[in-house]
């Protein structure tokens, strides 16, 4: 059993035993239900220094969205020495550590791809390094070369198509949660000791590639842990053992989520669940005397502060699909115990505090894990927020905790994962939309003309036949699914081979368990458009080659997002078989395949690849994000949208059900105290029923379309809202995104 | 069906129809079965070049070893433009390309590993690149790094106590043959077409990793292809398209191996059998009189020259294990085909006459595939070079031909490998002497006093007893070849990750059959032990730890070397033994395990690390090279010790089983006649017993002692010499290596 000074006071056995931060958590956190009356406002350091943030944050969108951009070093854990905010106010800093030398300074991180990381560069009018360019082509294969190199042609043809879009196979695949916490509770020295036992335990009779693998792994790990120490020891600290008091537990366990974020470039890079584990030690400073709420709040302030400035260089077509520079630095807060203890704390009530203490914010991507019996004050709390700053999003604790435990975090938008314990192998969605007007035009693309599925038969009735349609989209579907798991297989395969996360695998359990995250994309008009033939009349409108380019509709249908059974019912189908589907491929390392229903704001480039569909929705138009009913769908109302969505089951998306409304401030109640009182009965019930995500939006259209004019005003200049999965600042969207934005259904009735 | 207008005037089909060279030559080769008499001299160009090129060599001498090394440029297919022996001859250069910029100059090549590299720089002189020390320790990693990462702590010491020595774990591994011929017969376009296609052939159905990696080596095999194109072009040549007359297949063949021996540093560069394939383009060029005997003896000479300058950088450590700067560039002549006929041509004649035109030389490694049924009269000739130069080796084609057919170049030393259609994991050798002290020694270490094996019970009887010692013997060889097999394992699948051989790879069948190629060391001091243990008293003198430190053998006892089965059966015992336990283990890639009992110069080494012996060799002493018997164990002459090492089974051995015997001209005959003669009849007489090689030195000990003694001597400087598998320049031997070849026997009698 391991002992340090610094645990002194710490109750617990196993986690002494063992790397186990849970059973540490559970033994030493104090639930709060008190309300907010206790949190203090920002200190002077706090404004000092996110006034300098905000003024660099202005400087950068006048530069057309990049402040600084580094081309001569490529990132990693030691390529650069100490750096702050600003020198002048660095001793201010109560948690120091940039991702470059300089604020918001983009790294040069190639090794997810060369021509990406090249193309970043000169988008901005950075000149990239000749030497870095040899390096890595004639040197060293990047990730995205190596993709290159064995993707058969069926597979470069549907992606080119965009029927599989999204795949992380030019950067990293992200969605991997190191448990930074590790760092802080047990210091580097004993998290290295600890991966040298396992590569004892891991030394099997035998062995063979597979074997191989995991002790490189194992070995980069250690090499990455020592490397963390150099990093810190730059900033002065020395990590090699525990943190001492709060202030050093959140330094260390931001020292490890920098060693992330410095050596990776995922779409999604989140934070995880440190709030309760934060609390344990400021609340013992506290306790102790040593430390002041204000003092407390600060280190919380700083620290979120640092997770508002996480940037990477990013090339156009990327921005396209995720707007607004986000890097889903998702932080939990809240969520109940496997003992039925309510795990929120004050430090749950600071981390929410610091969207008023620093104003809105899209990141850290804040996130409550939601259950309806979280103290009310907390509810009520949260809430408040949401109204106030449209920042937050809220996840179904009771319906994760069952499948991940009491110590998952989320590693996206959506997406739990078990903390320490588990990764993703993130793959992007397959548009069933498209699939769809393939099963009925015979696998040609209707924009490209390209045969990119097998020459199955098409349909040639003039007017769709629903048993026809079901029967040739279960085998068009039946081929996606195999041909997006085997490109994922490759892409997984290659990124563990050219890109592989060694410092957030250091802090993680060798022993690690893998979900496999495909998604769904243009969820509801496949829902609407079978609803449409089935209970309406669908005549087929075809090109002189045959191919159905649009669609004519006689009668009324059902759509998904009333509250009515006939198209819900298509909608809980279509996720069962997709899922069903993907869990006949063989998914690499024996991954567990999950599905998720989001597609953050990739909605409109993926709408813009998809032909008219027959559930009315024009070729080229967005497409509904996530699990969200179709634009105009919705015609009875927040619940009875809410039902509609609720009734997906999310064992069949385990990897998340992404929902995004947004309702006027009038129609949730008179005041503030109504609005977060009538937001709470919305959440409870939504939840009650299994439903699994919320981004929830607190205004109306009119504020949208001032903003879109006048992004110049200063009440606009952090004026976040949340859309599909993550919170974005409006104003950082482009005109198309905003515009669909504004096209999404705002419920001026409950 | 391929056609070439290049391929006029050739017979056959199957090889227009795939990539099948062995096709090509059975249908289109000439047999010769006259004399030596039609050879022409030396040309004019060639003495002038071979004139510039042994100044080359002085100098290099003059200045330790090495004439020049790059310390800037990494070593690549396209790393420099054209070279040659020398600017103003080059217009005499009938086959160009040099392995850099400049003769003799050696290349950089740190994917094997960085340190070995840079060590054999400073070695000489020359201070590595800064940069290039980054991209190869910050950026790529090197096999060497990732073996390290991953071996076992059992491994390293197993590797430090030299019981496994000599593995490929900081450079190329080697012994792989690219089929050159194929870019002369084919050129690179077809080439690249027919990988192309097996690209989709292998494309299989729910691909995994295996699958994976398959297809990202056939498109760094397509990337290599393309690389060797433009390579020729720095020299002026279209090697799209296959060679049109000799001199292009001399050249284009020759560019196929540069393209090897750029890319790759193993120790064993072999070039295959070449030599029918060359003569069937220099016989229509011939017979279409375009071509005279001298311009086509210029065009082998040329070629062997460039054979003789092939060059590696290497640290200290090789350079005792190998030494005299080996490459095995291996070349074979002779043979005789699956239908009977001779495959002797008159360019077997040419290569062999190479030693008349340009004098002995250890490279290439020339090789006659030997049957008493070749024509008398070239096997008259081969053994009157071997009387005349000691530069020779003959391997055994009648017991080769029935498993790998009559294509199969030699890789290295002894082992034969299927032309194009087999590659070799190569795994140096176990010391089966150590390994029994461990079984005598409960796994305990003389030297270094470490326990590296299992603590299995050591032998405490004073007098060593037969049956307890061989069953100890049996558990400790199960353990070595384990654990043996385990680190070769390690070994190649970082190999293939980290420096995989695509430009060879390229020119071999993508369905490759694959050999995982053991050896054996101090095989004959095993034997000779056994023998004494069981028909004299060994006594054990232990040290004050109880550690068995030497023996005192009473009596006398058979040794193998003596045609008496009583030592030999040991030999074929152990030999079977462990080989059976070989193949009881898993194999990387499910390769086919064989072993070889083959030492080259290592036996010194590896005597250094070994201790006092039950057979009476003292610790430290040489063992035997390879397959010979013990120094000074041979008494009833050189063909009772053939008949001792003939009986070993070649099928146990498949890797190849070396013999070197020396034998005084004076032994031999009278005059060179006589003598030519009497080595046929020793040959034969050898041969037709199932023997598997012979290295042929014929001198007497007297000469040794003269040219260690004055190496400044001019005939002592292309003195060459056979060792255990390869020749060598007797002064370029360290003075140990010398003294251990005047100590091997010397046969003064048949």
């Amino acid at each position: 059993m391991a002992k340090f000074e610094q645990w002194e006071g710490f109750e617990g056995r196993l986690w002494k035993e063992e790397v186990n931060v849970r059973d540490f958590i559970q033994n030493n956190y104090t639930p709060y239900d008190g309300d907010e009356s206790f949190l203090e406002g920002p200190t002077d350091a706090t404004e000092k220094l996110w006034g300098k943030l905000q003024e660099l944050q202005k400087e950068e969108r006048a530069k057309g969205g990049v402040l600084d951009m580094e081309t001569e070093v490529v990132s990693g854990l030691t390529a650069y020495g100490a750096g702050y905010i600003s020198e002048e106010l660095k001793d201010l800093e109560a948690v120091v550590g940039l991702q470059t030398d300089k604020p918001l300074k983009r790294a040069f991180m190639p090794y997810g791809g060369i021509k990406m990381a090249e193309q970043a560069c000169t988008t901005y009018g950075y000149e990239p390094s000749e030497k870095l360019h040899e390096t890595f082509t004639k040197y060293h294969k990047t990730h995205n070369q190596a993709v290159f190199d064995i993707y058969t042609d069926e597979m470069k043809k549907a992606r080119h198509n965009k029927i599989i879009t999204g795949l992380p196979d030019t950067y990293g695949r992200g969605r991997i949660v190191g448990d930074y916490r590790r760092v802080a509770l047990y210091g580097i020295d004993y998290l290295i000791a600890m991966k040298k036992k396992d590569k004892d335990i891991y030394e099997r009779h035998g062995m063979k590639g597979t074997d191989f693998r995991l002790r490189e792994e194992v070995a980069e790990q250690i090499r990455a842990l020592a490397d963390m120490k150099e990093m810190a020891a730059a900033y002065g600290f020395d990590i090699s053992e525990p943190a001492k008091n709060a202030k050093e537990a959140a330094q260390w366990l931001y020292f490890g989520y920098l060693a992330a974020i410095k050596t990776q470039n995922g779409a999604a890079m989140s934070v995880g669940r440190v709030s309760t584990f934060l609390d344990i030690y400021l609340q013992k400073d506290m306790a102790a005397g040593v430390l002041t709420e204000a003092q407390a709040q600060e280190i919380i302030d700083h620290m979120v502060m640092k997770f508002r400035m996480v940037k990477f260089a990013r090339i156009p077509s990327y921005n396209q699909l995720f707007s607004g520079d986000p890097v889903w630095a998702t932080l939990e807060v809240a969520g109940i115990g496997m003992d039925g203890r309510s795990m929120v704390t004050k430090t749950d009530y600071r981390f929410l505090h610091t969207l008023e203490n620093m104003g809105p914010s899209p990141e850290p991507n804040l996130t409550v894990l939601y259950a309806s019996e979280l103290p009310e004050s907390f509810k009520k709390y949260a809430a408040y927020i949401s109204v106030q700053t449209s920042s937050i999003q809220y996840e179904n604790d009771d319906v994760m905790r069952p499948v991940w435990g009491d110590d998952y975090s989320i590693c996206c938008c959506v997406s739990a994962t078990e903390t320490g314990k588990e990764i993703q192998f993130f793959g992007a969605r397959a548009n069933l939309a498209k699939c769809l007007l393939y099963a009925i035009n015979g696998g040609v693309d209707v924009k490209t003309k390209q045969q990119v599925a097998p020459a199955y038969r098409p349909i040639t009735a003039e007017y769709l036949d629903y048993d026809e349609v079901m029967e040739r989209y279960d085998t068009m579907m039946e081929w996606l699914s195999k041909l997006y798991v085997d490109t994922l297989n490759m892409i997984h395969y290659m990124h563990d081979k050219y890109y592989y996360e060694s410092a957030e695998m250091a802090l993680i359990d060798t022993d690690v368990r893998r979900t496999f995250a495909t998604g769904i994309a243009g969820f509801s008009h496949v829902v609407d458009s079978l609803s449409a033939i089935k209970y309406a009349k669908v005549k087929v409108i075809r090109d002189d080659e045959g191919l159905a380019v649009d669609f004519d509709i006689d009668g009324d249908f059902p759509r998904y997002g009333n509250d009515d059974d006939r198209a819900d019912d298509i909608a809980v189908w279509l996720l069962r078989t997709f899922m069903h589907k993907l869990r006949k491929c063989h998914t690499y390392r024996d991954s567990e395949p999950t599905t998720s229903i989001l597609t953050i704001t990739s909605n409109v480039v993926y709408g813009k690849a998809t032909g008219s569909l027959p559930d009315g929705r024009k070729a080229g138009e967005p497409l509904a994000p996530g699990a969200n009913p179709s634009y105009g769908a919705e015609k009875n109302g927040l619940l009875a949208s809410l039902n509609s969505v609720a009734k997906l089951p999310y064992e069949e998306a385990l990897d998340g059900i992404s929902n995004t409304q947004t309702i006027n401030p009038g129609a949730l109640g008179h005041d503030d105290a109504e609005r977060k009182e009538n937001l709470v009965h919305v959440l409870d019930g939504y939840f009650d029923q299994g439903a699994h995500h919320l981004n929830v939006n607190v205004f109306g259209r009119e504020v949208l379309e001032d903003a879109m004019e006048h992004p110049e005003k200063p009440e606009y200049a952090n004026f976040t809202i949340r859309v599909s999965g993550y919170a974005v600042k409006f104003i950082d969207l482009t005109r198309e995104q905003q515009m669909d934005v504004i096209a999404r259904t705002c419920h001026d009735r409950m």
